[in-house]
């Protein structure tokens, strides 16, 4: 199932997408998704409504230095343990949405990535247990001014701007995370090229560690680190981040 | 005017506190304190309820190093700018609540903090426009696992365990944050004894840096760091902070 939030004519609302590419209907869920989503009847052909960040989480945490070919291009070592931080949940935009580079950065970064949206309050989950409490999966952009994130140490601020963390095209369900392609390209040109099998920590980890310190709510949502391949984005190019099953994530870059 | 959030016999509601120490009353707000906040009539002593934490806020925004005793405590030097990073939303705890000693930590800190409360939506908010968007001030503990904030690098997990950010009593109106006495006591040990008069960045300021970067939003919340003077708390104690005109912020504290 593939679950969306849309601007229609009359509003907004959580859908599920159905149909083929270029044919697709959005069905509207009464409500929210999580659980046993109920429909209210109205359909709209997916063409006429407008893609939304399929979610607004309470919190996005993230995940550094989780391919040892990023860790590597960033002049690191790899940690032994999963290094977290977050974004701000106003850095969330949807798909078509624009990145808005901040005045006081001179290199803005996009980093493609899986993202898992969570379903149900969580805590002290177990490895063998985390596919439980996933929703399901969407894409990511960990979109980061590179010079802030140097000069401050902590990456809050260069991870943090408005419009920094676009998210969809929607929320897969009933995906297994393992072996995913992840392809990330500018302005049609190739940049990252790579699978999510070569995650240093898996899902399951990610979701048993993250667990182990906060309790996890509907609709949170953790982004699993990017491969290597990052680079930076101007005012102009578009970028688009793609995982076989998920879709496909464009966003334009302008100056904010 | 003191805003708290409490729960009383029908429910939970945000009031105003009012009157003398140990004989106040609590107003109940109708929906939010935020805006002109109306009253809905109904009142109770506040010794027949209890408070919770002032205000759930969608995000936490803290500040690293803001007071040069404890950057040379912390053994580095203070930041030109400040240095933000973020506690989850669910950390939040209200006065009285436990703070629970994560199993995987062996060393867990208080940090005593004047939290400034927003109260409206924001960006680019100038420093001599910072006080329009301020809902009022209180209290915060930026409870710490140390072993974990140095292994790490990123502060996300050592800041971000449940319980971590208790939040109280109340939120306090009209008051000039400049300089107000901050005490934190451990079993009625003094522990930490400052001014927020010492910020290397103070108030305006650090409302001009975060919303350059970010959107806030009615009930977020700035910790403006800790001074000198933090050591750790373990299962059994107590631990109080107070800020001059703000009240005073206790927590016991036991394993989790």
């Amino acid at each position: 199932m593939r679950i969306a939030r849309i601007a229609h004519p009359e509003g907004v609302a959580f859908v599920t997408v159905e149909g083929d590419e270029g044919a697709e209907v959005a069905a509207e869920v009464a409500e929210h998704p999580f659980g046993n989503p109920t429909f209210t009847g109205r359909k709209w052909p997916l063409a006429d409504t407008r893609l939304l960040a399929p979610i607004l989480p309470s919190k996005v945490i993230c995940v550094g230095k989780n391919y040892a070919d990023h860790a590597k291009e960033m002049g690191g070592e790899a940690p032994a343990n999963p290094v977290i931080f977050m974004k701000p949940s106003t850095t969330v935009i949807g798909p078509g949405a624009a990145i808005r580079l901040p005045a006081d950065s001179s290199r803005v970064d996009f980093e493609g990535e899986l993202a898992v949206v969570i379903g149900m309050p969580c805590r002290d989950v177990p490895r063998a247990k985390a596919k439980d409490v996933v929703l399901g999966y969407t894409i990511a952009n960990d979109v980061t001014a590179r010079d802030q994130q140097q000069a401050d140490g902590q990456w809050t601020r260069a991870k943090g701007h408005d419009t920094f963390c676009p998210l969809g095209p929607w929320i897969t369900t009933g995906v297994d995370p393992a072996d995913l392609a992840l392809r990330t390209s500018v302005d049609g040109e190739l940049k990252q090229d790579s699978t999510t099998s070569l995650l240093l920590h898996d899902v399951p980890t990610l979701i048993e560690w993250v667990s182990r310190v906060m309790t996890l709510l509907p609709g949170d949502v953790i982004l699993t680190g990017t491969p290597a391949g990052v680079g930076p984005i101007t005012a102009g190019q578009q970028v688009s981040v793609t995982i076989d099953g998920l879709g496909t994530l464009t966003n334009p870059v302008v100056t904010r």
